[in-house]
């Protein structure tokens, strides 16, 4: 009759790690597919948790001056072409509107009509339109710098997606400026990455490594592309943010010209900077473990769910009255700027319901029944400890104490990604090694191995290309805070200056 | 040299009222037309008072027990085609995809490739594709009701579009909820009519007759129409909001089914509602004078500009200490949960600075200048009172008050708009004044006339459409809390038990 059931996902994660984690967002109610081809639902669970990001990097973004604004969704193809690489890298991926109109057609079947003279690309991303407004609004270096954020969905047509991952859709921010020299430019390009890094670390508890990308990985059209990069638990590398300096190539393409103090006209300096939803997916796979989701408490959808535990019914009053009062206390209460999410779960479906919060990721779950209510206390699970590892605490403790446990747990979750990205991080001087460390076991069900390799690099294209050809494995940056230090490349012996990040990636 | 400038914004209202519109936009940096056709740019300015409004709307939602989760932007034309009267609707406005990407065509031009199987519509409202998703979440009675809102762009593709009333593409939120029974549908429908009346009245300003679209002006699907309408400046409606009873219909297009506690199997019943940046030409042409708009302070984006007079240099460091502490003390004060929003403008520009934060419509001005501080005094300008009407308020008790003298601006905005509409909204019992009310003196130079005229009509289709077809005139609702009175159509002569809203509208 059934089997024992071990562990809330199935398969776990050493089993199959794809298949797990999408049985995690499954089961944990965050997103599932569309019928639309690479389109995803958010559902309000991984919704909220989008809203909690949100936040923070709005917040973040305006401390620093940037202000939100919204551009069109739709660009003329003319536009994308005014940068070459530009639309050579998205040419491949876009949705294009042809018709604006519909019409009955041949057996009354609706089909489109009213072609439009130019077809209009549904924004991949909006260097282009949004430079278009740019370079009306500039004029004179007293107009600079322009600091603007938008919020906003874009479609890149992929053909294999992956919920948060990889889709075809997806939300995202993508902020855009223009300043008067590259130096400032550049700055500000570093400047939204450590926006990005405190986002990732402090926020999603997932420590990453900042870098910049190489030639052939940066944005199409960038002349410099930052970039924060963190492990997964399968040890593939996931690019979490970039951060892009685009030196005067779309102010060229858009013509965002200005005039300097001295009434010379120069080009202007521009920059974007983008984080997605795919920040949901890097949360899911730093924190995750074989029953489900676990999320860190600074941006869970809610930080508590109160389980009142009535076995009699003459009982559920006085519970339910405790339980209430208890609510209200921990809602009165603040946790790093917002106040603390308490659900109440009164579903009288035994087991079950415990379950459904550990599969969601909630930090606290807290059962309340007529014993722990007669030594005023209450019953706490923490979603970083195993499910039976619960503990009864004072009530009013519990109260007093909530901050603390909820930093805790977000500490916890960070250490340990920290640790594990540790463990997996070595150096390899040796090219068998190198490729020893990128293969797996068994080819034909390839399980988790690898991580980041920190190997000597030459700088030469084709050694980048060969390796990725050889083992899928790309070099994910080259870290920011590189020490100097002289050695070989890992591919063709030639002498190198610096290590780099080489990982498989999402 | 120069003809003396009397208002801020030209034409004045009474001169040319859609343009006077247009310019106070633009001089307000609000939006602007972008190069695609109908869409605009949202500048900073409007996408803050949006920020705004969606902040308000979004708490009351949720303090309804309203989640916010986000559907795909593409809806397959099948989807639409489930519902015949929604695709009749929408099929002549809609953004047809019809290809992935783009290749090298004839003379290396880029052309759409990659055809699609069926086109992809952008959505233009999401009953359709929400539906799919509530047809999967829906099993029994105990997973109702589903109560969701998405904030998203949306197209309808207009012909002759308008900043923020008409466009292409705008900005919206779009509820939809799932019941099990009729009445609590109704009841939700109705619930979040209030939201919209609440957010229009307590937020806006902007007095609203809340009330029922008829039959011809329904959502197109929808068994009942719930709206709420306001008067702009020019006499003509504004429909602010709209929250639709769907009946069963759309759960019969989609499939959305639940099991009932009597195992029975039956369709659900639906909801959706939903309100857009049109709001904000709402506020535009509620508040503005001929010195361009007046932004109530609940929504505003910033409450009060700081405005350093420094005449010699040597007082700057002096001023701008005195402006600081000033800065941060009304910062720190909360004005309806949020906090008082300050903006420090230091150009040395002359009284082109006043008058940019007077176009620019916020509610507060103050200058100080080393006269004021002497006198620990500063110098107040409110947005709703002439633009010469300043006074000078001991410091001290400026900082105290700004909570009253915002909700005072507040109050005045509301009441002034509300004595408009009362002014400009006459019962008519007789057809001939009804036509000469709603006919221009000057057809070749159409100007500001009309208003709303409570009038009887008999229910009839005909008598409402002559009436559109001879005077451009609707019937905007039969306001919800109408009185019942016998009469007669002020088209037909019929008898008739209730007066309706009738107007010239946007």
């Amino acid at each position: 009759m059934g089997k024992q059931i071990k562990t809330a996902i199935t398969p776990t994660r050493t089993e199959d790690y794809p298949e797990w984690y999408q049985q995690v967002i499954k089961a944990s109610e965050m997103a599932e597919r569309s019928p639309v081809r690479g389109c995803m639902v958010i559902k309000p669970w991984g919704y909220t948790l989008w809203e909690n990001i949100m936040g923070a990097l709005d917040g973040m973004f305006k401390a620093t001056g940037v202000k939100n604004a919204y551009f069109p969704l739709f660009i003329p193809l003319s536009f994308l072409e005014k940068e070459a690489e530009h639309v050579e890298g998205f040419a491949k991926e876009c949705a294009v509107v042809t018709h604006h109109r519909l019409e009955k057609g041949a057996f009354g079947k609706l089909v489109p009509a009213g072609p439009l003279n130019e077809p209009l690309i549904v924004r991949p991303t909006s260097e282009t339109i949004i430079g278009e407004s740019f370079s009306r609004w500039v004029g004179s270096y007293r107009d600079l710098p322009i600091l603007i954020n938008q919020w906003a969905n874009v479609v890149r047509w992929e053909m294999r997606t992956r919920l948060f991952l990889r889709t075809s859709e997806f939300l995202w921010q993508e902020g855009h400026t223009v300043h008067a020299t590259p130096e400032e430019a550049r700055e500000r390009t570093q400047m939204m990455l450590d926006v990005y890094a405190r986002l990732a670390e402090e926020f999603l508890a997932m420590p990453v490594i900042k870098g910049r990308k190489t030639a052939s990985e940066r944005f199409p059209g960038a002349v410099d592309t930052l970039c924060i990069e963190a492990m997964m638990q399968d040890k593939k590398g996931l690019q979490a943010g970039t951060s892009h300096f685009l030196g005067q190539n779309f102010a060229r393409a858009s013509e965002i010209k200005y005039q300097t103090a001295e009434e010379t006209e120069e080009y202007a300096w521009t920059t974007s900077w983008g984080a997605s939803t795919r920040l949901i997916g890097g949360v899911i796979m730093s924190h995750g473990d074989d029953d489900g989701i676990i999320l860190p408490p600074k941006v869970a959808p809610a930080h508590v769910v109160l389980m009142p535990i009535v076995r009699k019914p003459e009982d559920r009053i006085k519970v339910m009255a405790y339980v209430e009062r208890l609510e209200k206390e921990l809602k009165d209460t603040f946790y790093h700027h917002r106040r603390v999410v308490v659900e109440v779960d009164e579903r009288d479906i035994g087991g079950a319901r415990g379950w459904e919060w550990i599969k969601k990721g909630i930090p606290l779950r807290v059962e309340i029944g007529p014993r722990d209510m007669a030594e005023n206390s209450v019953y706490v699970g923490r979603r970083d400890k195993g499910h039976k590892d619960k503990v009864s605490l004072k009530r009013d403790h519990f109260v007093g104490d909530i901050v603390n446990i909820l930093d805790e747990i977000q500490d916890t979750l960070f250490e340990r990604a920290q640790s594990f990205r540790k463990a997996n991080t070595i150096a390899i001087d040796d090219k068998k090694e190198f490729y020893e460390f990128f293969t797996p076991d068994d080819l034909e069900k390839p399980e988790i191995h690898g991580g980041f390799a920190m190997s000597h690099w030459c700088g030469k294209d084709q050694c980048e290309s060969k390796i990725k050809e050889d083992l899928s494995v790309t070099i994910r940056c080259i870290p920011l805070d590189n020490p100097s230090e002289n050695g070989k490349c890992i591919c063709c012996d030639s002498p190198s200056a610096e290590r780099v990040v080489f990982a498989k990636a999402y």
